[in-house]
């Protein structure tokens, strides 16, 4: 553990991993979903999709292999990998909610973020953890965080105002760096 | 998350989990080592063994399967069960050293406690965590921890003397109930 730099604790989905982007392909392999649907603001990606076919998500989220071919956000390695020098850069992410994303969440992370030590990984629950900054789209896991909290912005989160936001890891590079 | 009560954090192997049994029942298996092994205080299990096999313990740790069938410590069901009741348990595990241990991990917690749910467990790297109290073996974890911090009583840590110590979950129940 090094202590003397500030502790950045960052979230995986929809944050470091384009999570929706996958949704997508997987949607429109199977329903023919246009890859640019429209996401309406303050909505779950699958609440824009007809209510028949709208459950499928859970089925998707469940399966083996979900989570290990979801690109990368646009910059977000680059980002990270600087950050790493400046921060000492924690990934939490919640993936305790779904037994078959474990394996896959951490060797996608062995793939893209080779330099995150396994030390630095956390798979959670709640995030009750103790950081300095925490980087996350969910204000859920915002709201009981004891540090500077940073809303990622998605289509999902884009209601909520009381949050300091950033739109994507540029912004996040120009913040933090 | 209940925030009602203080959150109380346990460590899974050899606290939870008689995870030197385990070792134990593999040594003796392979190389005929006794089942009563005499443990030198202070010494982890596999230092206390002949240097031309030590070294299998890695070997064992990372095989798929190790973590599943590991018998629980005996009364940490029934404690944590009536712990449940007065603290927000969560199981917090440094199974981010051994990729091949997360899903066993997970499926021995839903077979052992399956009344502690997802969101009451992290499985981490450094336990970076928010918490009032945290029970563990290793003092690598408690000494960053800003809480109270119960060292479970385990040969390898018999000589730190700097630490609230409770040996058996009997004496946590004692402690903490």
């Amino acid at each position: 553990m090094d202590n003397d730099k500030p502790r950045l604790a960052i979230d995986m989905d929809e944050v470091l991993a384009d999570t929706h982007y996958k949704f997508l392909t997987l949607f429109h392999r199977d329903f023919g979903i246009p890859m640019d649907l429209h996401q309406e603001p303050g909505k779950e990606l699958h609440e824009n999709l007809p209510e028949e076919i709208n459950g499928q998500w859970e089925l998707y989220v469940n399966e083996k292999g979900f989570f290990r071919d979801i690109p990368p956000m646009p910059y977000a390695i680059d980002t990270v990998k600087a950050l790493s020098e400046k921060y000492n850069v924690y990934i939490v992410s919640a993936a305790m909610e779904f037994r078959n994303s474990l394996e896959d969440k951490f060797d996608w992370l062995g793939e893209y973020f080779p330099f995150i030590e396994w030390t630095n990984i956390l798979f959670t629950g709640d995030k009750i953890i103790s950081a300095n900054i925490l980087i996350d789209d969910r204000t859920r896991n915002l709201k009981n965080f004891n540090g500077r909290k940073l809303l990622f912005t998605s289509p999902h989160n884009l209601l909520f105002k009381e949050y300091e936001r950033v739109n994507n890891w540029q912004e996040v590079a120009e913040l933090l760096l």
